[in-house]
């Protein structure tokens, strides 16, 4: 997954950080006109979109070349249009990037990706069809797009089951909280509709990118099944598994691998995730293995041989091109395309402009963390969209939608009332950056301790267990 | 193995290749200008060898750059020694060919692979270390070439023991007289040196090259283990596997295929098979599941866990770009380099400019042909060194370089004396060739008749016995 991209050097002052800009501007204007080489052009346009970004942070307003900074420029309340066409953010499995503080424009990339937005329509409907209040991840937009989703729920009316298939890369021991989002929803789902789940822990495509050796990869899948495991699973229910295991356990899981690998081309893995001919050859192929267990019949023990059961993934978005991949090959090797739930990105601490990184302690809350820890982390670093002295925040009031600390909430706090009057008493000013800090703290605390506690009662046995090819309690 | 693939396709034309060697040629420079690593400007450069030897053969002129070929270009009229010097032969894993009714030039082959043949020296210490006497493939120079033998004698003369790895690629169930050379060859290896064998069927492979379905790739394997245990392996020191199947089974076959898949880029595989962006990315990371079962440790069942044991593999010279490959990659991943023994090709009935055919049934002798069939072939197809009329073949005699069933009496007739009487009364015109025929129709009835035999002796039962993993009888 992605790392942190550095952090704004330089500019003092929001004018010095304009006339940056404005040279910067011109310096990519000149390097097109000279035709100069690709990468140099790319790399100066990197850096102009960097320094946009930082303007953003400064000011709270998108640059606009001509128009200096005013002198009260704060963050403004809605700004994601302003930006204008041409600022696309950055999304696909290895970056995501974007230079609007309240994070990626995920209406532009549900165009982008050609998906569909979970509209009002579909949430009441899960509600109907599920007999389930709509977890707040739906509730709230944070499950935001969809493939297919009425179709599984069409077929779901009929009495026609369907299974669950996330995953996670494991590239290290430590999960942090965001991690946790998909899995949080993947529980609800199964326990909402009472359906099989499989976990892939690509513990062979960590080997594949990073400078890891395969057994600490496998370690760190081990590892992760754990914290997997902490969040409720039911073991009769969820089969998580290793690549590195199950690809040496199932031939019908590698005859899955070879029929996505024969029907798809380099060009096109080249188009999907930019792989370039000093790639090695497994990273080129490797998402055939993240297709795979798509598809029912690479769990036979699960599925009893059938491969006509739907798959539904809840994953973040940016690995929808995994799966349009998928789609794309389903049909050609007579399996049914799998439908997909997709969230938006976690935000880091230091605001929504990247994903968080598990390299860097201090971007997230880790599931380690001590109770001082995540106090520290959010006090110190969660990015807050609060006036500089309580003076202005009374008067003007803070922006809950670049408040990191707000954001978290969002995610974690169930009370939807609880939330809205968080959200009415940061915007007009009576409640205080450091009140919203510690409301976070608060629920953030009991959580991780909750994680721990969970963590700690998993043994090697039912890790064992989890990890065992074997039929699940139901019948196909 | 395999047919035609992918890049011979590409160039149509002499301009057309004109042009993919001139992109070529800049790519070369390009990498080596941008400091390009060893292996990727290697890999570059191979892949420009192949095309001026492709550019050659089909315009007979060799390739200069800046001169587009001319109008009246064509392939140089196929007298042997007439294509002078640079007349190079093709010899790939998919594509055989040569111009020369004699065959394939191996000595110029040593010399562009940069293996080593198999002199006089070696063949004698073969015989010393063995305490056998030489198999007349070594005897004949049919197994011509090889690759560190000297080490794996030194080795084992100071007990230190090796195993063998051969394989084969199951495109259809019917095999021929040619497929048998390797494992006539290496059964002799097991039988001298008593040690262990692992024969792999590809059927992986002949899925993503084929137009065919995994179930049909699985059953030729199980179909071709028959015919390769007819040859009277022992089954407590072989083991046989399907890709499709061992894949499934043994996580540490898997573990050993993404190392060599991370060691090997795209570039590198573009340079030693002629990949191209079109291929599926199937066909793009094959090369190292062909490549793991020269590790030791793919088969912890057999060598308990140890990854030091060295492997010897008897295949065909047209295999040995896949192992220059494993070559390459084996000491980065820590384990020993594959020795090798290069076969020559076993000629087509028609003449051996070029390889057999498993799909044209009158290229070969087939395993299942009656002894009339057999008698038929021989008489009809087999390409004569013999003059048009008995007079002249009298008076001037017939050339046993270029007879067929000269030819296949030096791979099948044991006898030495006998083998060479028959050379000089056939060059001298004393034998005729209706009655060399039947001295070739003589040796291969009963040889076909005792395999179809064995082969009907063979159960389901000891087919599964052969290709379960397990332990073999010996001690690591």
């Amino acid at each position: 997954m992605a790392e942190c991209q550095g952090d704004g050097e330089g500019a003092k002052s929001p004018m010095e950080l304009y006339e940056k800009l404005t040279a910067q501007g011109e310096q990519v204007r000149a390097l097109k006109t000279a035709k100069a080489t690709k990468a140099d052009v790319d790399a100066a346009v990197q850096l102009l979109i960097k320094l946009k970004t930082d303007y953003k942070q400064m000011t709270g307003q998108d640059y606009k070349a001509g128009c200096p900074p005013s002198e009260n420029s704060v963050a403004p309340d809605n700004g994601p249009a302003a930006g204008g066409a041409d600022d696309e953010d950055t999304v696909d499995p290895w970056n995501v990037s974007t230079n609007n503080a309240k994070g990626v424009d995920y209406d532009k990339l549900i165009l982008r990706f050609g998906s569909s937005k979970v509209d009002k329509e579909l949430v009441d409907r899960i509600e109907k069809v599920s007999g389930q209040k709509p977890h707040r991840f739906l509730r709230r937009g944070i499950f935001f797009s969809h493939r297919d989703m009425h179709q599984v729920l069409d077929a779901y009316e009929k009495q026609k089951s369907f299974y669950l298939y996330t995953g996670r890369g494991p590239s290290s021991e430590a999960m942090h909280v965001g991690h946790l989002i998909p899995f949080i929803f993947t529980k609800w789902l199964q326990d909402v509709f009472d359906i099989p789940l499989v976990v892939q822990l690509t513990d062979d495509e960590k080997y594949l990118w990073k400078d890891l050796s395969l057994e600490d990869c496998h370690r760190f899948a081990v590892e992760n099944a754990k914290d997997i495991i902490a969040c409720g699973f039911d073991v009769n229910k969820t089969f998580i598994f290793s690549d590195l295991d199950y690809m040496g356990a199932s031939p019908e899981f590698y005859r899955n691998v070879v029929k996505v690998q024969k029907h798809v081309t380099f060009n096109q893995v080249k188009g999907i995730f930019g792989f370039t001919d000093s790639d090695c050859i497994g990273k080129i192929s490797f998402p055939a293995i993240q297709a795979a267990p798509s598809f029912s019949s690479s769990f036979p023990q699960i599925f009893k041989g059938r491969k006509d059961i739907q798959c539904l993934i809840p994953c973040a978005i940016d690995q929808d091109p995994y799966f349009r991949m998928t789609r794309d090959v389903a049909p050609r090797i007579g399996y049914p395309k799998p439908a997909l739930l997709h969230s938006t990105f976690f935000p880091a601490l230091q605001g929504a402009q990247t994903k968080m990184s598990a390299s860097d302690a201090n971007t997230s809350i880790f599931l380690t963390d001590t109770p001082k820890q995540i106090k520290n982390k959010v006090n110190k670093h969660a990015f807050s969209g609060g006036k500089d002295t309580v003076e202005e925040h009374r008067k003007y009031g803070g922006n809950p939608d670049v408040d990191v600390a707000f954001m978290y909430l969002t995610f974690f706090l169930e009370d939807d009332e609880q939330l809205e009057k968080i959200r009415q008493d940061y915007a007009s000013g009576a409640l205080l950056t450091g009140e919203l800090k510690k409301l976070l703290i608060e629920t953030l605390q009991p959580m991780i301790d909750q994680h721990q506690q969970r963590r700690k009662q998993v043994t090697e046995e039912e890790v064992k267990q989890f990890m065992t090819p074997r039929p699940l309690h139901f019948n196909f």
